[in-house]
């Protein structure tokens, strides 16, 4: 808040110690936002513009001159021009020579051009330094003052002196620059912007596909068998029953598969005797969309939690639990307590409870500001043994709630085990394995191969 | 935590290579503990005193000399004593000459005093360089190492390298400085630490209105009308009935008006054809203070959650429904399902679940250590895309509990409707007038604008 | 996300304008991670080896020399070796003579020797600069560029310009230097990595304690006493009843624990006259770890709040409520509504959603990103304004909740009061002290004396 106001207080310093002048090429949104940042934090501005005629809303404080006049003026200079008109810098090579080119433009389609802009800058201008900056920027965020998205400005670039000098611009404004090496990394850091959620797509692809497969898998046996056997219209199961069959599913599936690639790779390395061998592709993508896959997980359960902590308000359960009532009263007779269904029942309650208690533990501490916060020991206690105990947590709510259903012939209908069943089979899998993993007899050599042994070592250290 | 007992620990260094001497004025607790954190971080500290007698809780590895003396001996004094006596240093101001002065202190009120504590010292010492930085810093997190609140510091100063040398101590001293300009931006830095969530006012007396409004309105409907035609004493209702009455009607219409600044945006731009006219002064706080509004609108929305899933507890509703039970047994007889009743219960159900899940997952994005790791793009598709399925939902969940007694004239209570439809105005309003804007015949041109186009621009570049 | 792909892409930069060359002795895991990382960020790095045949692990971008060789081509060496390898650095302590050493070494135990690996190297080469660094960093995490533990890099050395190119190189790296002091800190840095959670340690060894005597002491009352007086087997209520009598009460129990220290800090320094004088050390560790106490108590206040929207989905409360209503059935009767009742469960239970909604807020506002984004007279106000509403809220759910049976004899079974009544000692002592000091007789001078006032004052400023 205190960033909004100080646009309008601290604009136009009588600073006696200036900075180095810069030098914007095109008054655009994002060159003017970009303009009236720097001139706020101490920094003469010049625009190059081809119309040398100021317009009102260039910042006050800055001059407008032709673009040669403005290069000349200054040792840095930013192109906040499109990709289409940077042909005529071309004509400017001489002035240009030696001279620090920022750019700083966007593409709307990731991977659009075969090189990146910068790298497309370097070669219609060679005798210039470019450097890769801001593109990550918003102009709306940098005038407006609420950095709410990013305050991270990826930079690259073949000049280290070059890069340094525009890193200190970047700090001077307050953002943090990060360094991403050669002007090589620019296409990557052009298509940033352009990525939606990336890491995301797998997850969440994943559980629709799940989703979709246990929606029919349900309706089926919920709602038509019963409709075609029994004749009972039961098709509002679909707001409320259903789904909350299908969330805790998924939770369960998804939350083992963020175990199953930490087992397979356990195995992997175990069968070649050594950690230095790059695992498949296809497994190393896995492990690195884990965190996502368990906060897809986490979603799920917590769906699962609230649909569960609904059903006594639903009209269908109340009316079902009074007809029962009503039959029993007017049978005059009273249930004596079932000691073993109050146990199963209150078990599986507490189980539940527990492993979503473990699981929102394991969310908040991958929150970005509390995982930095703790020493790698710790966040791998927490993700790992934790995350263990909110599995078989949640494995043994899930095979406490089936109890004694598991073998009765009337929960398969059409051949079809209920869905929980086959929500057990990954996770199931995970627990076993991992169990044979902590015996010693596989423990110690895995520990060993971690610690960087090799079983047919052809050289060591 | 490594940073308290580093306190004990790395005090009084035997460092080779020391930096440059850092004088104080005033051995009050600030002085004091900004001593104590710079010998830590390898600073040789002098305090200048008027009585030269050093006291027992200055750090011991300091020099106390008088002032004079303590300020030939370094090139950065820091003044810490209070405005009231800084009348002192024109005395000294020949050795001043030069020297670069931080004006740390604070005021107990906003805007104290016509100019900012730093700018008055400016005035004092003219020959000096003012720099105004660490007021925003606690004297006792400093000392006691947990900077749990901010760890940024606000530094402004019209001299460029005066503002480095102050703003390497900061970093130097584990803290992140921020540059704020020129020395105008002083008074602003000076009223942040008195500020108490300025940007929450707004949204908190706003909701604090609302809730008054509806508190009564409900008590009217609810318990007055109740007690005057049936005789009935229900002023418990006061403790949840209500309370969960007012809870969702605040969270939509707070939802909404999150949403409301945006549209009205959209229609000023498309009249005058241009995004290059500042917004009138009220439109641009309102979007300003979006984000407050949206989790002041979430906190309501959870404590909705909350006393919904508490009715099956209550004394009331259990004694209701088994009262019904028992009035249906004595009758000896069974009521049929009413499929439509079990549609729309386990429809306006899940609705809402399914708001309220798009409610935290738009509450968890506005975390800033999560807002910072997400692109524009990807903090644009949250808020905006994420926004509007939560008020469509939200909305949806409403009208579905109104269901059939929408226009049932039992719901009219002295002429007064249920508080709900009230609460469905404003998002109606906004969803009707979004659903309008993305239309192509109007999105086209918006978009245009918001491109930089303008209808009737009198240049181009 | 944007890191890990530059791994593979930005390497091997053809830059014109290198930074300087940096020496790793050893070809481990972590100094192959670093020399990659450091590659991709433009600086020439030279791997000094006992074997100089170059691994196929090294990367290709990287020389390998001998340790002699190597160390003469660079300024700064990394030591990327075990202490007790250390012994051969003496033969080299020629050319290492002037040069910085980096010591980044971790060992397997806390305090595992007599003085820190950066000393014992520092005592080792005498001639050398020893910069302690990089050993909170992993291996792992550096080269798949998945940070989500912290980015810090605690730095620490008796030489400025030493220490200050190391932190250079972290902040290259794109991690964040933080200086720690001297080389005495070294020891402390060294520890850091193979803490687990130390400020966490006592909250829960007391909370684990406290559950302990608190289940013990139900069992004996709620299963134990029913068993041998009514006969009737309740054992069930091992998994929902009495946690949930246990958790409340964890949960007030540890609140108040929070405030209580500040509570008698206050009247240690009302009864001292000053505050310059130490508190006890058991008071400074207390206060220290009141963040982690409310976030256990939070944890056990989440669970409780489950535990009871759970209640009307227990297969035993809905027998027991089923059977009532039945027997009531069955003798004819309904009951009348019993306000008082209605008005005691509606007011416990809307005063615990409301404490249970501010101790989530308070909670929030502990996450390091929220609280680093409040200046501190705001961070103090909900800390402590929120946190006594809290405190007070929770307290009076549970004398409401203990209504009117407070007194009754049959609330307390072989003399034991019922276990909510023993929760409340503490939160009441700490509301009434707190309310005695709010006084102005006591509060006057309180302030005075925090202000820096002393009572016996020697001297003054």
């Amino acid at each position: 808040m205190i960033k909004n106001s100080s646009n309008i207080m601290a604009l136009s310093p009588n600073t006696s110690n200036k900075r180095e002048t810069v030098c914007i090429f095109g008054t655009g949104d994002f060159g003017r936002a970009l303009g009236y940042k720097m001139i706020q934090s101490g920094y003469p501005v010049v625009f190059g513009s081809r119309s040398k005629q100021a317009s009102s809303l260039i910042p006050k404080d800055a001059e407008v001159l032709s673009h040669a006049e403005a290069a000349q003026k200054s040792a840095i200079i930013i192109i906040a021009i499109q990709r289409q008109h940077y042909n005529f810098l071309t004509s400017l090579s001489e002035v240009l020579h030696g001279k620090v080119l920022v750019d700083i433009s966007n593409n709307l389609k990731i991977n659009q051009y075969p090189e990146s802009n910068a790298e497309y800058l370097a070669q219609l201008v060679p005798g210039a330094k470019v450097v890769k900056a801001f593109n990550t920027v918003s102009a709306w965020a940098l005038q407006s003052g609420t950095l709410d998205a990013s305050r991270q400005v990826f930079v690259c670039g073949d000049d280290m002196e070059a890069k340094q000098m525009v890193m200190d611009i970047v700090r001077a404004l307050g953002l943090t620059p990060v360094d991403q090496g050669s002007l090589l990394a620019a296409q990557e850091i052009e298509n940033y912007p352009l990525q939606l959620f990336p890491m995301w797509k797998f997850p969440i692809l994943l559980s629709l596909s799940l989703v979709t497969f246990f929606f029919f898998y349900c309706l089926i046996r919920d709602v038509i068998y019963t409709y075609i056997y029994e004749n009972k219209d039961f098709s509002f199961f679909i707001a409320i029953s259903i789904p909350n069959r299908i969330w805790p599913i998924l939770a369960l599936i998804l939350l083992s598969l963020v175990y199953l690639p930490g087992v397979l790779a356990a195995i992997i390395q175990l069968y070649r005797g050594t950690k230095y061998r790059r695992f498949p592709d296809w497994l190393d993508k896995w492990m690195l969309c884990r965190k996502q896959l368990g906060l897809v997980a986490l979603a799920f359960a917590s769906l699962h939690a609230v649909y569960t902590l609904v059903i006594p308000i639903r009209s269908f359960v109340r009316w079902r639990s009074s007809n029962q009532i009503i039959s029993q009263a007017l049978n005059n007779k009273t249930e004596p307590l079932n000691i073993t269904n109050a146990w199963i029942s209150d078990s599986y309650l507490a189980l539940g409870i527990l492993g979503f208690f473990f699981f929102v533990l394991l969310g908040i501490t991958s929150l970005p500001s509390v995982s930095n916060s703790v020493n790698w020991r710790e966040f791998r206690f927490v993700q790992s043994k934790l995350g263990y105990l909110t599995l078989i947590l949640c494995t043994a709510h899930t095979i406490v709630y089936g109890g004694k259903w598991f073998l009765s012939p009337s929960s398969y209908r059409w051949y079809l085990p209920s869905a929980y069943m086959l929500a057990l089979i990954v996770p199931c899998i995970v627990l076993v394995v991992k169990f044979v993993l902590v015996f010693p007899c596989l423990d110690k050599p895995l520990t060993r191969i971690r610690q960087g042994w090799e079983r047919n070592a052809p050289y060591s250290e």
